[in-house]
């Protein structure tokens, strides 16, 4: 059979982004000492984003936040995934993640190619509203996380409260009611740990 | 703090999705002797949708079916995963399955419930071009997974190829251009089974 070149690029895709299940993060599920995948993070994320758009403080376009979501840990197939609270490597090591980015989006047709670095690269400059908005359900799953695991990586990592208030703010450019919400979750998680 | 009942409701739903990333499939990763969870499987599914939306049979609203793979297997957080081949159980157990969504989708407020019922329901039924395309995808991840693992869940349940073709036929009610692929590699590995 003779398929068309764009398709059997796209499987190729396909089978690749499998990888993305076997990239564990440090924070634990919901409850729980099983670490999450990035697969599971980002269906989460999508998931965050369907039910709470309606608080994002500026229009969104949900379909862009989605794929942006689905799409964001993509390159850590590569690059690995790097803990926000790490003091060593930077969190945003655009040089190993861009080049990560090429290699693996650049395994689709050239248009979707482009369109999917583009749209990895408006995720990780969080200007737009759609990326101010995934940033901030990414910021928000470890909080809600975090305080079910009382404390999590926080308390593992020994991380002070105003680290982790000034790590989590960016919650707020996406929407200041879920992080008015999520600073007072947290100054009360801390008084009890 | 006073926080709208409506955001309080919408926690409480992230939360208890959570429990999606225990539900274990019986279709093994690419490659791979780990099962795949249900989570992991619908960000695939999202993921395949997004980059093979073009080969849609009919147009059909990207959003809509990024949703309706997203939340398609929420209900087995309470009724479990139904294997495709299994002889005993259905497959399509919806009075079960119906039950669980009711439960899930109504930890959300009211309007939001009832629209993920209904896209639920909208997706089970299998009728419009969103809900086709989204079960083409649900079909073809395993087809992908099976080839890659010799046959996967296909030879440890012993199951002949006609059934196995009678079974992701659905595809092609999605994407004729996939199903054709998808027979040609079915047909190809079972001969070397």
């Amino acid at each position: 059979m003779n398929y068309m070149s764009v398709f059997l690029e796209q499987i190729k895709f396909i089978k690749e982004i499998d990888k993305l299940k076997y990239i564990q993060r440090k924070t634990k599920l919901f409850s729980s000492d099983r670490c999450e995948n990035d697969a599971e993070h980002s269906w989460h994320l999508a998931m965050m984003t369907i039910v709470l758009a309606e608080h994002s403080n500026a229009k969104i376009d949900v379909l862009k936040v989605l794929k942006m979501v689905l799409i964001h840990d993509i390159v850590e197939i590569d690059s690995g995934d790097v803990f926000i609270f790490d003091s060593v490597k930077n969190h945003d090591n655009t040089v190993e993640e861009l080049k990560a980015a090429k290699r693996i989006f650049g395994l689709l047709p050239d248009k979707q190619a482009k369109d999917l670095i583009a749209l990895w690269l408006e995720f990780e400059n969080g200007k737009t509203n759609e990326a101010k908005f995934a940033k901030a359900m990414d910021r928000f799953e470890p909080i809600l996380q975090n305080i079910s695991n009382e404390g999590g990586t926080w308390k593992e990592y020994n991380v002070p409260i105003d680290k982790v208030l000034s790590k989590t703010k960016p919650v707020e450019n996406g929407s200041k009611l879920i992080w008015e919400y999520s600073k007072n979750e947290i100054e009360e998680a801390f008084k009890l740990f």
